[in-house]
């Protein structure tokens, strides 16, 4: 699969919702990879600072922002325009990924999403419980759906780089680690076998293991918050509970986790904000390096996924949490942000190529536990790279808009597949597609563990017998 | 007191040991102040890397390193030569300062240095309890010395910015809160007097609370230990154990703090590392912010010197600790250094002023929890202004060098005031000299307290009856 080849044919509508550095970013990939009716071709922004990329193309641009009380209206005589199957594409904030999924379902119209969104007031509303505000809680109100409306016209949730091709690479990673531990395995069919596989491979957890090394050639002045990607996305994410899948293995919990009381319970959330939690990682250009705890879906959905039980009791599950060193430029934005008790900087800014010196985003997975100790699998896009691939974005928002493409590929050749994550999609096909877009895509063993080093100069509370026990993970 | 100011006369040779970024910043400030016999001036170093600075001005530069075999057969030549009265002023690390000025003193030799050094080996033993590796244990040693041999020639101890011209701004603070909140005083002339004001301002504790906003014109490698100062001094302390002068408010302990057994006993200490330890302070510039609890001998010697007894026990003394947010270059070192399990970084630097875009090494006192509740009193110089004042520093560099001239001055006005620390010296005449190079000095009440903001979206284990307290203060 080439960068430039068309993949399909989108036969309906197109609605993009959000122009932002993820929309922008899409917009000329889904020129590159389908065929589509120009004139049937729409974005919608509130605000519309690039309109003229959008209008420049012939394309139509309407300034609006969805709201619970419009968005039937607005979408409903796009997406029902003349013949053929439509095709939303979601990659807003501050919009319902679940009404706009329902709504394209009912129009028999394809949906994708890049992060399970909620309308506004979600994430910052202090009358809400923390178990009401985690990715648990936005997950279930889409696996309830999923279970009320099995089938159907397919909708994918959270296809971007993480949540999204992550899990992907789970997979890949998983097929790499029973081959060369000399497991012996079909390649899984089914759920069930693919969690089977997990437990037989011995995999004790997983993190979505990130280091973007991209460095701003300006430094970040005082008061404001800089990042590669929507600093809004993880001002949301990162002041929501830190949240992790949580593993059969684990004999020890921080004295502020919780447990969810309904649905799938494969998650915990802990008592404080995600992108104030510090767990020990490992990437392979850094080796050992702090990372941000923040909640993500796929933490929640790969534990889910690859849980094992006899029908009444869970007898497998991996420990599955996100790992993310940003930008050094949002790790100072952090520092600053918590410094001042959450208090958010007055100016946001998200780093467009041209003002990145270089670096990359290496954001893979990293399956520890096993007989070989941990394997780091994913992609070390660097942001000069990018720059050849496509226009209008980084590293990190390549691995997302491609992972997008993938996704609507999937969506096309799969148009009546209901509701699905990206853990239920056929992961081959899905980084077939992507890979041209990802730089070097490796996978490394590692010798490393949260053990290493330590303990230092002090005493510290850690479970010597088995190194890979979130109580030496969670940096206290 | 002009910039340009000869202060006095210096009779005998003089020797200064580091050539650092101390010392090539010391250097021309000691020609600016002082008269001396050129042909009997020495600058000792291992490294000759900037020799040129010393023997193009006709000085003489000895490349030797230090060493307790070696140190006095290469000093007391030096210090014995020809007429007048010696003064050693010493800038280098990995030399004990006790044996140097134990040396000085037999000689009648005028002795200066910043802080408490030790000779190689002490900081990273890792056979040596947490406690024999404090800053309080290093203090004690020259407490002894003082103890054992009182009087004498004089020996200024820890005589930079911090340890040094804190302790000079944490008087000029209490004056200015005792006037302001109305307190019927006349300025103290002892220790125990000034110690009485302090208790009844009702001043609960002290923030040595720095900002340090010197932005690198380039982002900082991956790999490399960026500072605006020493960063073999910076680690040394960042790896010693966060230390504090413990107040008699506090009602609260973290489960790891120590008390010492020995000495002075006003201060604990916490079994961990300075550098990763984080508190909620506060300067003008940023307000709220993060700051390191990293140990220094001014939060054991302010706490000591402000203490009240009634002969028997202890009665009142005021918490104190560093609350240090260094250079943002030095915050991502700190990330990479601790998140690698204190793996030190291949490179280490120091920036040079022409490094520095701009900014302002912001270093005060903040003292709290008196009527107006908090007042911060301190030096807000930039580095812009440094460049115009003297050459071969940054803004940092600027408040220690012109801290050394004034306790040099001081030491030639009181030549025989034995082993001395800043708290013990005059501190109208130490600021007097050196407040030209301190740009703006401003004292500036706040409202702010650790309270500010909490509890956010989660529970959190603090003190409402006092918002003072250590428990609120300390990020948990
Ligand atoms: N899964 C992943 O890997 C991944 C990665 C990056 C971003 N994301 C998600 O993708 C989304 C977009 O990210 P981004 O970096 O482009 O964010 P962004 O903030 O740059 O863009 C969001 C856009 O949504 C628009 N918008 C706001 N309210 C709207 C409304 N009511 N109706 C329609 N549009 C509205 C904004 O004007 C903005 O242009 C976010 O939800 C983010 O969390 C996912
Ligand atoms: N009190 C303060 O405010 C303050 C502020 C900054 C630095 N300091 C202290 O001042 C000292 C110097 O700081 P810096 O930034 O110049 O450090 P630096 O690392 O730049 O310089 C130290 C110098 O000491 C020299 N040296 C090393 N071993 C020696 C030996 N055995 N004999 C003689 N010289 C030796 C080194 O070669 C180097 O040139 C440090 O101890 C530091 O902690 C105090």
């Amino acid at each position: 699969s080439k960068a430039s080849q068309v993949h399909g044919t989108i036969s309906g509508p197109v609605v993009m919702i959000g122009l932002g550095s993820i929309g922008k970013g899409t917009l000329p990939l889904i020129e590159r990879h389908f065929n589509f009716d120009k004139s049937r071709f729409t974005v919608i922004d509130p605000v519309d600072t690039d309109a003229k990329l959008v209008t420049d193309r012939g394309y139509r641009f309407e300034k609006v922002a969805l709201t619970p009380e419009n968005y039937k209206d607005v979408l409903t005589p796009l997406l029902t325009e003349g013949e053929g199957q439509g095709f939303v594409v979601n990659l807003s904030v501050d919009t319902s990924s679940l009404e706009l999924m329902k709504l394209c379902r009912k129009l028999g119209v394809l949906y994708i999403d890049t992060v399970i969104e909620p309308w506004p007031g979600f994430y910052f509303d202090d009358k809400a419980s923390a178990a009401d505000r985690t990715n648990y809680a936005l997950r279930e109100t889409v696996r309830r759906e999923k279970k009320r409306k099995p089938g159907g016209t397919t909708a994918v949730s959270c296809c971007g780089a993480n949540p999204g091709m992550v899990s992907w690479f789970v997979k890949q990673a998983l097929v790499d680690i029973a081959t060369d531990t000399g497991v012996k395995f079909k390649e899984p069919k089914s759920r069930k076998d693919w969690a089977r596989l997990m437990k037989k491979a011995g995999v004790k957890g997983i993190h979505i293991a990130e280091r973007d090394t991209q460095l701003a050639k300006e430094p970040k002045p005082a008061g404001e918050f800089w990042n590669t990607w929507s600093v809004e996305g993880f001002l949301s994410e990162g002041f929501q509970p830190a949240e992790l899948g949580w593993g059969t293995h684990e004999k020890w919990k921080p004295a502020n986790a919780r447990q969810q009381k309904k649905g799938c319970k494969a998650a915990i959330y802990l008592e404080q904000p995600g992108a104030n939690t510090r767990v020990r990682t490992w990437c392979p250009t850094p080796g050992a390096q702090y990372g941000f705890l923040v909640t993500h879906n796929e933490a929640i959905s790969i534990a889910d996924y690859f849980t094992v039980d006899d029908g009444k009791k869970v007898t497998y599950r991996p420990t599955c949490h996100y790992a993310y060193h940003p930008a050094n430029v949002a790790v100072l934005s952090l520092h600053e942000l918590f410094g001042s008790a959450g208090k958010v900087q007055d100016k946001l800014h998200v780093l467009e190529e041209n003002e990145l010196q270089d670096g990359t985003d290496e954001l893979g997975v990293l399956l520890y536990g096993h007989k070989k100790n941990a394997y780091w699998y994913g992609s070390q896009l660097s942001v000069a790279e990018a720059r050849k691939l496509a226009p209008y974005q980084n590293a990190t928002g390549l691995q997302v808009t491609s992972a997008v493409i993938a996704g609507m590929v999937w969506a096309l050749e799969n148009p009546e597949a209901g509701i699905v994550e990206t853990d239920e999609m056929d992961y081959r096909r899905c980084l077939e597609i992507q890979r041209p877009y990802l730089g070097p895509v490796k996978g490394i063993y590692t010798d490393w563990t949260p053990l290493e080093g330590r303990p230092g100069f002090y005493k510290e509370d850690i479970d010597t017998r088995d190194p890979w026990q979130f109580r030496n993970i969670l940096v206290r």
